[in-house]
């Protein structure tokens, strides 16, 4: 192992150029944008690290490139490496530094989109196999990998991949696209995900915007849209919505003593996203609960009339909200749409066309496997402590990996807490690319 | 008389050539888009149709143009034109069949932003004064010209280039710079205006976006502005701020007597807008007197977030949304400010900016008014009928001219109600372009 390992340290610049080239290839899903491009560039990159790859394809779908190296020595197990080569849009432009998609290093940091979610994460683990096979010729087990292009828009054909290539990818543990390290650089070692659904709703009124005086006789859909969403949620941020938190279970015992053992950084976090409070002045144990196992209804971007600078006085035509509610364990985002849909029935607000976007399960691990372990020891071995979570505040189709792969699944990488996804800036960090690569061939040789 | 209305006949095209210029010169006072240029331009026509004109100007203020024409016949009266050269922003620039600032002909029809409000209602006053002056050379009284380059913003300075050139601007009648054509080709005499306050409400949280999964504790701005907007305004369009509607006072008789007499298409309406009915299912006398009458609460414009196509799991740092209060006479823009301000503190929202973009008392002309008799018959003459009406449903600076210029304002010309004003494929019709031009020789003539 301290071959492989020095050999990860002598090797960082390509970690990083290699990096560069795909944060250089713009693959922004929610618009279709690079999408190929970047995964011939990926399959291109596990082979130039001796990995076979292929692409898959189902009709009309982003491709999924597919990794895989067979074991010498132990061929009889394997580990599967998930993630995805597509970003979130890079919208709003002006509020970046440095142009989204250039690769900057400034220090310790390289800025971009997909810098660390999720093109920094994948480098590692190329690089992880990479440096095994360079030094010794082999890998310590088999290893898969499967990287989809359409995580960021609610990943909706990974379940059929994963149906159609069953047998391909079978495997005996995955290792998650991602995972969280903490202010005190402590990896987190996820053992679950939230489901998420996200839908679009548009009130639409006249044919035409039309001047604003006519609000006496014309309705507004704007404010349409604002009388139907204030239907939906407290301000309390409670969902309103009859039966939605029905099949939610509370935290088991052993839940809350991973909770409570769980650090968060409160003011560290504050001083981040300088805010003063947590919705309705959560704090301690609260704030971990709401992260771990808080349903959310969250407006993600909405859009009425004339936005631009100045005054203009009309009376807008449509009005559109995207909404993404976040689900726990036993919730069916089938089920939440349905009971979505007839609530807006019986408010009066059926002539609001409802555009469902996506919905995903949520999925925890059981803390008792012996994969788990595996993780926490190397998580040990590379960064000197980690962490426990019980479950991601975000989404990933993780039930579906879960469900069809019948295999444990743990996230667990370099994602700082404050490195900006999905926002301005996003970045990476260089020494928590190494640590995690060191990570990866620990799980690796472990496992 | 005759000769000055065959004048007017064989130099239309003239007309049309002359307007088509004017809208080709973009002057978006929202955006301070050619503003200068349109003034320049303005005044340059009016010399060119032998009107004394020149450029006034207030420190960082769009220039106001002045024209004036002695009379030598009647030099002891004067009709003041009031009119604007600024025009709405032409968003959303999609929806146009022809690019907004073309200026193209199409049968009867002129399109182009401006067309209509106000530089087609401009050209048929300059060209009543011409076909005078080149038939005649004079004018029947003393005639002046004010256009202003900030109608569309709210006309925040005319007050203040009305009180320095209150001499200058000294008349006996003003025509309004807009006056509404029904689908029966029936010009409406408007003898008042609402008023208006025009605000932004901005909610703010972190410093920047964040990834939705943190809803669960970082607070949503978009839901915070949403129900702060919920308490502004009940579902049926009732304001619910305290005192908004004190000083409102009923119709008169006389006015409802007049409102009763005013024609409404409904279905016309209805059908132009596709809307299936009116606010609160309005009806009759009663979409009149809203249309006079009711002050209104009307989201213009909001944005937040992710607004593009597909989905962005994004929590916004920030939402806004303006909003156009349409005041009735008595109710003070700045009282309503103070109430509007007082009423999001008592609510608990006083985290939300708020932007005064303008304020603008409304006002209304005596009815019993030899002014209101010269422009009945003008418009009988060149119209062949007219109708009379209480207060306009829209707002001008009405109350200013009206009360430094102690001078009876009234509203007459060539807008056809349907003529997209403030909206995409705004256009006028040249044959109402013609007939306003003759009534306002009519007007003149009179005097």
């Amino acid at each position: 192992m301290k071959k492989i390992l020095q050999h990860i340290d002598h090797t960082m610049p390509s970690l990083v150029s290699d990096l560069q080239t795909l944060i250089r290839q713009p693959s922004v899903s929610a618009k279709n944008e690079g999408i190929e491009q970047c995964a011939r560039l990926v399959a291109n990159m596990l082979k130039k690290s001796g990995i076979k790859s292929e692409i898959l394809r189902l009709r009309g779908v982003a491709p999924l490139v597919y990794g895989e190296i067979k074991s010498k020595k132990n061929p009889n197990k394997a580990i599967l490496f998930y993630n995805h080569y597509d970003v979130q849009p890079a919208e709003p432009f002006d509020l970046w530094d440095d142009p989204p998609f250039s690769g900057v290093v400034k220090g310790n940091k390289i800025f971009g989109r997909g810098s660390t979610d999720d093109k920094g994460e994948l480098i590692t683990r190329i690089k992880a196999v990479e440096a095994f096979l360079q030094q010794t010729g082999d890998v310590p087990c088999n290893v898969k990998f499967v990287i989809e292009g359409e995580e960021e828009i609610g990943s909706a054909h990974i379940e059929q991949y994963l149906k159609k290539y069953q047998k391909k990818f079978a495997c005996d543990g995955v290792i998650w696209e991602f995972g969280y390290v903490d202010a005190k650089n402590r990896p987190i070692i996820g053992l679950g995900m939230k489901g998420l659904l996200y839908v679009e709703l548009t009130a639409k009124e006249s044919i035409r915007d039309a001047h604003s005086s006519l609000a006496v006789i014309i309705k507004n859909p704007a404010w349409r849209l604002v009388d139907a969403l204030k239907t939906l949620r407290d301000s309390s941020g409670k969902i309103l919505i009859k039966d939605w938190y029905k099949e939610v279970t509370p935290f088991s015992k052993s839940d809350l003593e991973l909770l409570s053992k769980e650090p968060f950084d409160e003011s560290g976090f504050k001083s981040e996203y300088r805010i003063s409070e947590f919705v309705n002045n959560k704090k301690g144990i609260g704030v971990k609960k709401a992260l771990a196992g808080d349903p959310t209804c969250n407006i993600a971007g909405m859009i009425s009339g004339y936005t631009l600078q100045g005054a203009k006085t009309v009376l807008p035509s449509s009005a559109m909200v995207k909404i993404d509610f976040r689900l726990v364990p036993k919730m069916d985002p089938k089920k939440q749409m349905a009971r979505l849909r007839s609530h807006l029935k019986k408010h009066g607000f059926s002539d609001i066309q409802i555009k469902m976007y996506h919905g995903e399960a949520a999925s925890r691990t059981d803390p008792v496997s012996p994969f788990v372990e595996n993780v926490k020891a190397a998580a040990k071995s590379s960064f000197g402590s980690y962490i426990v979570n019980v479950s991601n505040a975000g989404t990933g189709p993780m039930h579906s990996f879960a469900s069809v792969l019948k295999a444990p699944c743990i996230s667990i990488g370099s994602t700082y807490m404050f490195a900006r996804i999905h926002s301005p800036n996003e970045f990476a960090r260089i020494d928590l690319l190494k640590k995690t690569t060191k990570c990866m061939c620990h799980i690796l040789d472990k496992f």
